[in-house]
């Protein structure tokens, strides 16, 4: 079976670990958002291609939320002593797989091939591929000005209200050619439970034309009126869309045909349905690597039913 | 007072932190060989530059003789973790300030700018000038090829025997106009006790245009007829310099008027005489800060009784 990933940071990196530990090695695809993407001394951080690549090596800063188990932050206290602002904290482990990336970048290489490059490195069996080569930055216009999304969610810890976001880049941009492969090679696009408006949108801008909604499932991110990670309730309610479980599957009904959500939220299965979505009750909770697995592959056995179904 | 000090990264850069506790700031300007520069991950290194800045600073690494007190190589051993040679070994908190100074270069800043932004930034007060803004990078022909300085000095540990050496890009570089007008400026440049042929001669072929052969006055690097520190002695062997005392006076005859030399080579007065130069009888072996002071303190003494000649 061949599953492309759309993911963000954390809830979507989660269910990759998930897949990479059920499914052999060229079947599972995860497509990373990189509008979250920003340059600090020139170096190019991608949170979200590192949140997965780092979960999928075994080395995630589960403490943290971002960066490397056991990181230090050496290279940032010297900064800091030369009067550099740092309030992005980069970890000194973290520092030397940027400074590789980097390097492998303004030698020639695509962003494609230089995170295939790490990845391979570090040993991960998963394709991990950024949405696009092009860069795409997410701004995010609040009340206290337009911010580089990781000013607003670092820095000003998601404090400043939302106005409305915008993916700067993106109408410049193409998907990869390795990623509109992997979609059109996978059996399913699965959705991850991420950010829908910081971390999957800006997929769904490169990828929409060529999903089959049909194909297409997407993991709840809130649960029981609940983000479990993040600041996706509020940041829905400040967009003016509805910061529940049903307003997910409104915001993906014209790209998805399938919605799970987790047991808290049966009584929304109607919602879903008069949404024109198929609705699936698994436990989409993901507290350790048991989770991630059980909940994979409970994914996993509803796609095998939709091939078996085309085999048919 | 005025001085110019031209230096490599060890004698040199002691001699300068001796001369910053007693001259006040505006009267020291370090220039500093760039001969040894490299690139790792697109950080441009310049060791001799930084020598000179981490020991003026205070943030020297006296045990390893390379970087910052205390720095440990978390991004390396990441760099390693993803099979990249680690031979060069960069410290994390290194690793920050070259950051902001690749950063600033980037941002069009001459390095010489760069580097005195990150010395105020360090409260450096002495002036310290990378001897050019364009690259001379020094080869290093051996039996076992043609070696770039670091690979030769660090990864090869100066095993290689040395039949030549070529200051790459020396004909296209020009010293920095603050280099030129410090030089121009200075009661005397004293050339510090740094190899000849590795940290000094590509300063000198630089500036000797420049310079007065009468305000000109050498450190020996060689005491005793062994060098303090590094291959000199070796190197000046294999490329056919008298390994000595005598031999290193030999080499500067042209460009200096006095010539400081240990007293344990006392002995070589008569020699440095026949050669043109004045010889002068100093401690100059720098085990501390009170040496380096103290030398510095014999050396300025030198330069005053010039300038009160030169004023009567």
């Amino acid at each position: 079976m061949r599953l492309a990933l759309l993911a963000g940071g954390t809830g979507g990196a989660k269910l990759a670990a998930g897949f990479a530990g059920l499914l052999s090695p060229g079947e599972l695809t995860v497509i990373a958002n990189t509008a979250d993407d920003d340059e600090f001394w020139g170096l190019l951080v991608s949170p979200d291609v590192d949140a997965i690549l780092y979960r999928l090596a075994g080395m995630f800063n589960e403490r943290s939320g971002f960066g490397v188990t056991d990181d230090t932050f050496h290279a940032l206290s010297m900064l800091h002593r030369l009067g550099e602002p740092t309030w992005f904290a980069l970890g000194d482990m973290d520092i030397g797989l940027h400074l590789l990336r980097s390097r492998l970048v303004h030698s020639g290489m695509r962003l494609t091939e230089a995170v295939a490059d790490i990845a391979h490195r570090l040993a991960i069996d998963a394709a991990v591929l950024p949405m696009s080569d092009e860069p795409v930055r997410t701004r995010v216009l609040t009340d206290d000005g337009d911010l580089a999304m990781q000013r607003w969610f670092v820095e000003q810890k998601c404090a400043p209200p939302v106005r409305s976001l915008r993916y700067e880049g993106i109408e410049a941009a193409q998907p990869a050619p390795e990623v509109v492969q992997a979609v059109h090679d996978a059996d399913a696009v699965v959705i991850g439970p991420s950010n829908p408006v910081l971390s999957i949108d800006p997929i769904l801008t490169l990828l929409a034309p060529h999903l089959d909604r049909r194909r297409v499932i997407v993991v709840s991110p809130i649960v029981g009126g609940r983000s479990l990670k993040g600041p996706t309730v509020e940041m829905l309610r400040d967009l003016g869309e509805e910061p529940t479980t049903a307003g997910v599957a409104k915001h993906y009904a014209s790209v998805a045909g399938t919605f799970v959500i987790d047991p808290v939220d049966t009584a929304l299965q109607g919602a879903i349905t008069a949404l024109g979505m198929q609705p699936i009750v698994c436990d989409t909770v993901m507290a350790d690597a048991e989770d991630e697995r059980r909940l994979a592959t409970d994914i996993a056995r509803i796609v095998e039913g939709w091939v078996a179904d085309g085999a048919s």
